[in-house]
């Protein structure tokens, strides 16, 4: 018998979660049924939108129920297995995140064809943020070579792969995000201009200085101060990819919209929210493409790992503090 | 020698303008030189837009300059012609409006083809405001029939033509007005449902009320709370076009957005602001489909009238206090 610790969601966050509204639980697994497999988690994600699912209101996804063990993305190993599509040994990448290990339907994983890349890069760069990084850009944002592109988040999980595939498809463009390290990793992935925004006084200034004729297109992971530079720095025509407002997650009550809105009338600014899980039919063309540049050095992927179920709170936490570059991950 | 009153914009309002912010001016007109005509205006327009040009700012359109002659659509007669490509007696659309009579190059006029209708209409219904609705409607927010449109503003003269066109192809229409003769206008043109605003309590419950299955499309002219009403009552993919916020051009300052913005990425919103200069290529479609509406008395075009330069002013300022029901309008 496999002895499993998950992490509950003990109650609902008012503000910013913290420790205190969850809660890790040791639960004991039998041997799985028909059907079955038994698989053991090696690699877990924590990503920003999982604060959406601690609210009871509805979201883009259920909301997490208080009392049970929260999900999400996960990546690992059958152990056991009580049906013929999978063996032991099999890679496989489930939404069975927040635990050690777990049975599950065989039919609900997908056995994982990793293309030579390292396994967690399925959570990551190619998985769910670099899908979304790639759909907003080229889709949603209808990315043209030549564009000039900004996008908040820059160093993490989705803004450091929007940064690097608009590079690498002809773009200009420009990244923030917080501290030294961070702009240090993103002039050495060369963007044309990394701007600090806690050092920066005034974004809007900054972005322009960095971009004086205006962007063509916004990746928003961001919003607040961030959302309202891009509108005051938008060219006629411009077109904003909404993909999260970080800046808001925490918030109590309601939180202002962009003070220049209106400028969205005289600039014809065409901004687009967007789920990841509405572009899955891209996942056959992006992961494919982003193996063969990881292979030939053309990117540059950065984790940040967390050891052990009992730090995956703390790293999700860090996420609403900036505290990871690149992916943060959880190392099972 | 004619004789012409103008109306000059004496200093920038701030805030709500008033009178005395603008004078009026009797300024002689000499006879029209080579290649141009004298035109006597028989109709000019005021609109909501004309705020945004007294700012000293840039906007979508050029600021009036302090101690000049406002301009704006006008319908008027050629008195004097020194062309040949235009005769006294033609009918002319200009840019020349706020006063009374002017000398312009031919070239620069626009003779009338009326198709029938009341010249004034291509000041409203079959001008600017008309393919306003038109160009929103149809290629910004991308209607399909079966679509539940919301629209704000809908008793004035860009919002009654969006009710109208939505309603003729075949959607259903919930347009929002203030005060009891806008509702009785609405329903007599035939929405599906007519919103009080001002009698409201709760915008986001009467949009629900009137479209339980929430909106697909939203032509916003109002902004504030109507559209953070919008984004609570949209379908996911819904399409927002943004023609204008009425509710904020006389506000000092900033002014808060909408503060539910962030359901724009879990409904998957498209946004999108809009300026009819953009789209004059579907003047083409649009004109004669409107002429013909008119005839068939498919269509019910309400104009608000003031008669005389002198009240122009007072019309321009009743645009921010709702005192239009249709189409506002000057009668020179």
């Amino acid at each position: 018998m496999t002895q499993s610790r998950e992490v509950r969601l003990k109650d609902r966050p008012v503000g910013l979660p913290s420790d205190r509204n969850f809660e890790i639980v040791t639960v004991t697994l039998s041997a799985p049924g028909p059907g079955e497999v038994q698989v053991k988690n090696t690699w877990m994600t924590v990503d920003p939108y999982m604060r959406g699912r601690m609210y009871a209101g509805p979201s883009y996804s259920a909301p997490f129920n208080v009392g049970e063990a929260m999900t999400g993305g996960a990546v690992g190993e059958v152990i056991a297995s009580n049906d013929p599509a999978l063996k032991p040994g099999d890679l496989v990448r489930s939404f069975m995140g927040w635990r050690e290990a777990f049975n599950a339907p065989a039919n609900q994983l997908e056995k994982l064809d990793t293309m030579g890349l390292a396994p967690q890069l399925f959570l990551g760069a190619a998985g769910m943020p670099g899908l979304t990084a790639w759909a907003g850009l080229m889709r949603v944002a209808a990315f043209k070579p030549g564009d000039t592109v900004f996008v908040s988040g820059a160093a993490g999980a989705v803004g450091s792969m929007v940064a690097q595939i608009a590079k690498l498809k002809g773009g200009k463009v420009i990244g923030s995000a917080g501290g030294a390290d961070k702009i240090a990793y993103l002039n050495s992935i060369g963007v044309d201009a990394a701007i600090d925004y806690k050092a920066a006084p005034d974004l809007t200034k900054a972005l322009l200085a960095a971009a004086p004729e205006g962007i063509d297109v916004y990746f928003d992971n961001v919003g607040g101060g961030h959302l309202e530079a891009a509108l005051n720095a938008a060219k006629p025509h411009a077109r904003f990819a909404i993909c999260g407002g970080i800046s808001a997650y925490n918030n109590i009550g309601a939180t202002p919209g962009p003070s220049n809105f209106l400028l969205i009338v005289g600039k014809r600014i065409r901004m687009e929210g967007f789920i990841v899980s509405d572009h899955g039919d891209m996942a056959k063309d992006y992961v494919p493409q982003l193996a063969a540049w990881v292979k030939e050095g053309k990117v540059d992927v950065r984790e940040t790992v967390a050891q052990g179920i009992e730090n995956a709170v703390d790293a999700f936490l860090k996420l609403f503090s900036g505290g990871n570059l690149g992916k943060m991950l959880v190392r099972l």
